[in-house]
């Protein structure tokens, strides 16, 4: 069967259908859906037809239908179950990784009580300690349901063990060989195995060259490593070399996904994760922020202008040219923060050291400025702008540019080095200042020269 | 063995060893290393230097080494290898989807001439075949190395065809299950086939419920199926439902990060795809095209402000805010366009129609608009500003953020529905466009009230 578009004329069926409690007839039509697809359809009904619906799934479908739900819609969902039945008919049935992330969006209050709900004591130990490790590192990411065998094995043995194994893991990819201790000493593919004699043994078939994570490292490092060396899957280990869990591609690509879409919305002024789609006062809320330092900005620019009331009321032309000088500075700002910014974010940037790396942004931005300045100056030739202002506008704008550039490039890599998220350079805050420094330089050189 | 950090000191004793010609104790250096870190080592060596280094790789290595390359490293590269060698050293031992990508790089005759020399002839034509998809869609992005099954097999026919099969394709996550006439009936996963039993048929293992796509679809497609859905490869097929290839998450990872990369580039006003480490007349390049049409945009105020010189003289005031009402309506502009264009590449937009969509963000733009124009109303009536400059400040800025956000909005919906990116309306243009608007709105404003 083929994917399926769900059109709103689907949806107003299923509803009807719900409403009419005709599971019968909703069985084999959700049998042919997908997970996210059921997902995607739920967002839109009640609370009282949600559960209805997803209580025709069988329990696997039914969780995935959770995991895959927005934040919001799943505590909206969940309100219709109690601590119990969270715990029984969901967490126990979820993936470990799923099922921490679950945990955290609960209050620790309400989280306690449904591991204390649950069946299986081992699984909930086991949570609680995936539930310790910051959400965005390593330990946050992973889950602990992995396969694993001893490199003193042959592969008789490991196919056992993989059969046994595997009715846990819902996505297998890669077995992990490990010693006595536990301690990860390489892997093995699936493949390998499949290609292997029965009787040849994990030690001649694995492959110790093998790339792992320690349980600290930001979800940064992991995205970026399973990037480089285009993994499937990343094992995880402890300070001691024991083998504790592995991030799949699947979670890690959500990862990037979302820390790409942070960046974006950073550049463009918009402080929350927000969505077409959402209400209008969250939509609001978002771009409030921006639009009201901008507005500071902008008062802040009002000042600095009536400061030089006299030499605007001797010379009005000077009024001309102010959004052009601050334009190219903030422009310049950006672009130099931006490609910063993203090469931080691709681990691209290298070895960097700030001397360099600034003399190098002082020639590009050297020669844009030079380009633009030329063009000023033609500009102010073959017009009747005059020769002063133009002279006035050229200086100005180059010290511009070269300045903003400059910060632009020297904040996001000092911001990193802080520890701090260096795509706040390209934020409202250091775009307003770039765009009063342009001002200031303006009217400084006005007033020198005039 | 870990995975290795490449330093600077490392990197140039091994270049002494290259220099010295010591094969032998490079060897056991390059194979503790991966094809990543090999590849990022040999971007700063001659090219003399580098041939050296990957001719003591094994094939497979030297082929991944390769295929890691950034595009410019890599083409000077293979200026060390002629096309027979490119054809028989290279090409022959690569994956189809990394050989069809390579062979994209050269010209069409060279590319007639590598693939002429290729000693497989029935491989130089299926890669013919992959070269006349278009490179971004399905069809470019897929390789034709699988594994398929018959569904009237059983399971011990199935390994041992895997067995056959395997030696061929480098990652197996995914058997494919189709008919006599290659139809696409199902998949079954590496798992499944483990657990079954050896007598057990295929049809009564396989999963028939699964997700595939057009070898035309394009790749933002392709990559936001396989996200919705969690898939680590994705079968493609053609018209007839065909299996002609299939598509592996690494492949699409990079798509999605080069598309994100690219988006967040024309929202910061940059041209071509840069990264801090390229020269400087390239970095220059990439960012003089914003900032002479921002330059442009700047002399055109200047000519607008111009044209109000009378007002300015009479009521120097009115040339405090004008910066204030060029940037909020340039910021709001490109906040709503931002949403609206992550939106349409994230595939969370639904099923837009245009009139509720502006609505909606008529709303939105109104009560921002509201809460800023009653900041400055309270500044200005605090302040000493006046209460005829505070009202033309107040109603000119209202203006223009809702014109601003409504075109914001509409221009990234108009593109993407006349198939051109959206993410142009986030460019220079458009945001250039805005600032002007401000202005011309601003002045009239105060024409009229002043």
């Amino acid at each position: 069967m083929e994917k399926f578009q769900i059109t709103k004329e689907f949806s107003e069926d299923i509803l009807s259908l719900i409403q009419e409690r005709r599971g019968d007839e909703l069985v084999p039509v959700l049998n042919r859906l997908h997970a996210p697809d059921i997902a995607e359809l739920i967002e839109d009904y009640d609370l009282e037809e949600a559960v209805y619906l997803t209580s025709l799934l069988e329990t696997p479908k039914k969780v995935e239908v959770l995991a895959e739900l927005e934040p919001e819609a799943r505590q909206n969902y969940l309100d219709g179950f109690n601590s119990e039945q969270i715990a029984v008919d969901f967490i126990s049935n979820m993936d470990s990784d799923d099922a921490a992330d679950l945990l955290n969006e609960f209050e620790p209050e309400r989280t306690s009580e449904i591991l204390s709900k649950m069946p299986d004591h081992a699984y909930s130990m086991s949570l609680a300690t995936l539930l310790r490790y910051p959400e965005d590192a390593a330990g946050g990411l992973m889950a602990s349901e992995l396969i694993k065998v001893n490199i003193n094995w042959d592969v008789a043995q490991c196919t056992a063990e993989i059969r046994k194994q595997a009715e846990e893991v819902s996505k297998v990819f890669t077995v992990y060989v490990v010693d006595d201790d536990d301690i990860l000493l390489g892997i093995v593919s699936l493949k390998k195995i499949i290609l292997a004699k029965a009787n040849s043994r994990v030690s001649e078939i694995y492959e110790s060259n093998f790339v792992s994570e320690n349980v600290y490292a930001p979800g940064e490092k992991v995205a970026s490593t399973m990037n480089k060396y285009d993994l499937v899957s990343l094992p995880i280990v402890d300070a001691l070399g024991r083998l504790v869990g592995r991030i799949t591609i699947d979670d890690v690509m959500d990862f990037v996904k979302e820390e790409a879409d942070k960046d974006y919305q950073l550049l463009s002024g918009i402080s929350e994760n927000v969505e077409v789609s959402d209400r209008i006062w969250v939509l609001s809320r978002a771009r409030l922020p921006w639009l009201i330092i901008g507005l500071f900005g902008g008062v802040m620019s009002s000042l600095v202008i009536g400061g030089f009331e006299g030499e605007i009321s001797r010379n009005v032309s000077l009024a001309f040219f102010m959004p052009l000088v601050m334009a190219m500075g903030g422009n310049a700002g950006v672009q130099s923060s931006a490609i910063v910014v993203q090469g931080l974010a691709n681990n691209t940037l290298g070895h960097i050291t700030i001397l360099p790396r600034l003399g190098k942004e002082f020639m590009v931005a050297l020669i844009n400025a030079l380009v633009c300045a030329s063009i000023v100056l033609i500009y102010g030739l073959v017009s009747k702008v005059g020769y002063d202002i133009t002279i006035v506008v050229c200086i100005s704008m180059l010290s511009a540019i070269i300045f903003a550039s400059l910060m632009g490039s020297l904040i996001p890599i000092m911001l990193n080095t802080f520890g701090i998220d260096p795509a706040l350079a390209t934020g409202p805050f250091i775009t307003t200042s770039n765009d009063l420094l342009g001002l200031f330089i303006y009217f400084f050189t006005g007033h020198a020269i005039l």
